[in-house]
């Protein structure tokens, strides 16, 4: 029997029940009419910023980057929860105008601009964190069409790595921002245009548990940050740190000490060079935000036998789930934390595989895992699933569609 | 420098341009009106059927499994070409009907129909391969209360798998079919039911290139049917023989011998048992008859140098190119066949990545491969992209959206 991941704090049962928000699961589908369904929780959005807020330095902003979940209802909650947005495309910038986000919050980093992107983003006020000098000339010749002063910062592509990240942003060649050693005669060209000059974005990496390696990180883009402060001949407005805090998803990770994290992000505030004396600093997390206030849920539509295994197929998979069928940036497959969620804490009693109803054995939402037996109508809850899950999965695939989402 | 997947025959240049169906990319980009852009030929999808009714007895029928590219009008081509349609989902049901296909000419198959879904074939006449005892019930049930007699085949679960495949679909326990030691007593259940007896669907596996293997594979399937249908008590009205046949995708890799497989097909075919002298055969090819037809045109929007490495940053990347870029069923990532589209032919001149728009390092489309020198504006061409590309990739992932699609 394989071991599943740690279910994530905040959720209990009602009556054998899976319930978020209080209320049981089969009332949420019964609800939205259908399943699969992601259900997002507005209490575990608040209380993960509020932990935040309570661990984190008070002069430390909080920004949510779009591209872990970009659902309507939830970014207008995380409006009004966090200081600033990163987004990732003219397709985001959408979105959270749509969402009554001001574009003054707003900032947009991602390799691949395209002009209509970068001008977009210019005439709403958009900061843009410019990921190369070609990028960078782009943006000036645009805004200067456009007559309107660019709000520009540069993506900085750091000379260290996040240690134990799920996904390096730095340390080496990357297709991702300019290299620390170009950037003061970037920064001086930038500030030499006229445009408003907003800083740097230094982005390690993604996805650590380590506070200890977050927090050497974190030390480390300061120290960049004052040196490439230093030689760009200006103060230093603005500085996007990068994100990196990790959640667990699989048997055996243990939550980031955030405490910790904030400890040692207090002592670096202690002992600022003067050129950063005024900066204004921000943390900019996605998964960590969001990832563990999202359930997915999937009804089981038959249960099978083949050689001795048993399988609960279920209406869900990997079309909605890529991350969690082990299909998108993991080498070894290990289970997401799932559970049958109409026999919530009921005691094991068989093992199982829980596949999607995809023809392909790439859809497996658990392997081999034990749970209580399960029949054809039980829902199934995959957690963990507030991030990267709908809108970073296949969901036309097979021709399946979207799952429905919902936000209590 | 890390070598390329071998370029599908078909394609050539005009201008020193790759050009598809005798046409510019530049010029096809033009008409679609923007990048990226999937371009499928309608020359290379009659080309591929053709060789395959040269090669295969013509007893054999030909189907084509949907999921493999579902575009409309790519369907509209295929549903002249080929003898028979498999669809995967309600959705795929939706589609074929769309491109005007006659339900009479379509098998569904997969692990987690719903009711709704049975219930929407069944009405439509369309051949159910049935995926476990309790789906065969649900299905009876369901017919029963519509008043409809259902069309009925068994998905079996062979004991063997096909050697060398990309997706093994039998040989021990699976979420697919029925394990074949139970699939003649829900044979008798069927046919005893009264409903239209459609015979058995057996699938070992995808995308293999060993022709040798293939041919195995199919006589032990024509074994298995025979064994089954002989403990079933009644004539094989059809037997779907599953597919296997891939295509090159990586450096190496060589196209099947396609001579041979027909070749032993043949001879199969002529000593058939008795049980199975009336029986309709067909393979089921999705890939196989489209994927090489395919091309993906994405448009170079920044080229920059990181500790010595060049990027070429696209407009594209894996929200439309999932498996291009490694993220989907593979261990090692290896690269496609990628070229400088509009500098097609050109000699090597430099090392260069190619990688998409988002801000991961996942998207990666080529990694470190030798390619004439390109510039900001030039079109990148992914090969292979005719099948598991468009609808099997996360299209919304960082708020991209869809790829353009045409056919040529």
């Amino acid at each position: 029997m394989k071991p599943l991941g740690p279910i994530p704090v905040g959720y209990a049962a009602i009556d054998s029940e899976l319930a978020i928000a209080g209320r049981k699961v089969s009332n949420l589908v019964a609800e939205a009419g259908d399943t699969p369904l992601f259900v997002y929780s507005r209490a575990l959005l608040e209380q993960r910023v509020a932990d935040l807020r309570r661990a984190m330095p008070a002069r430390l902003a909080l920004h949510y980057a779009v591209k872990a979940n970009p659902y309507g209802p939830l970014l207008e909650v995380m409006a009004g929860l966090v200081d600033g947005f990163d987004i990732a495309s003219g397709g985001e910038l959408a979105m959270v105008r749509a969402a009554g986000i001001d574009p003054a919050r707003v900032s947009f980093a991602g390799p691949g601009k395209r002009d209509r992107e970068l001008e977009a983003a210019i005439t709403a006020g958009v900061t843009l964190n410019l990921e190369s000098e070609g990028e960078a000339e782009r943006a000036l010749a645009i805004a200067g069409q456009l007559g309107v002063t660019p709000r520009l910062a540069i993506r900085v592509n750091p000379s260290f790595d996040l240690k134990g990240s799920g996904m390096k942003m730095g340390g080496g060649a990357k297709p991702f921002g300019v290299d620390a050693d170009r950037v003061p005669a970037l920064a001086r060209r930038l500030i030499a245009s006229g445009a408003d000059w907003r800083g740097f974005h230094i982005f390690a990496g993604s996805q650590a548990l380590d506070a200890g390696a977050i927090a050497d990180t974190q030390a480390q883009a300061l120290a960049l940050a004052a040196d490439l402060a230093a030689q760009s001949g200006a103060p230093l407005p603005h500085c996007n740190l990068g994100g990196g805090l990790g959640i667990p998803y699989f048997p055996g990770d243990e939550p980031v000490d955030l405490a910790l994290v904030g400890q040692r992000l207090a002592d670096e505030f202690a002992r600022l060079p003067d050129a950063l004396a005024e900066t204004q600093f921000c943390i900019e997390l996605g998964r960590y935000l969001v990832g563990e206030a999202g359930v997915y849920l999937t009804r089981i539509v038959d249960r099978k036998d083949s050689h001795g295994e048993t399988y609960l197929v279920t209406d869900g998979g990997l079309h909605h789930q890529l991350a969690a069928s082990g299909n998108f940036g993991t080498v070894v497959r290990r289970n997401y934390p799932v559970a049958i969620a109409t026999r919530f804490g009921a005691p094991v009693e068989e093992e199982a595989s829980v596949v999607g109803c995809l023809c392909t054995p790439l859809d497996r939402l658990a392997d081999k895992a034990g749970f209580p037996r399960a029949e054809v109508g039980d829902l199934v809850a995959v957690f963990c699933a507030g991030a990267y899950g709908a809108s970073a999965s296949p969901a036309q695939f097979l021709g399946q569609g979207p799952a429905l989402e919902m936000l209590v």
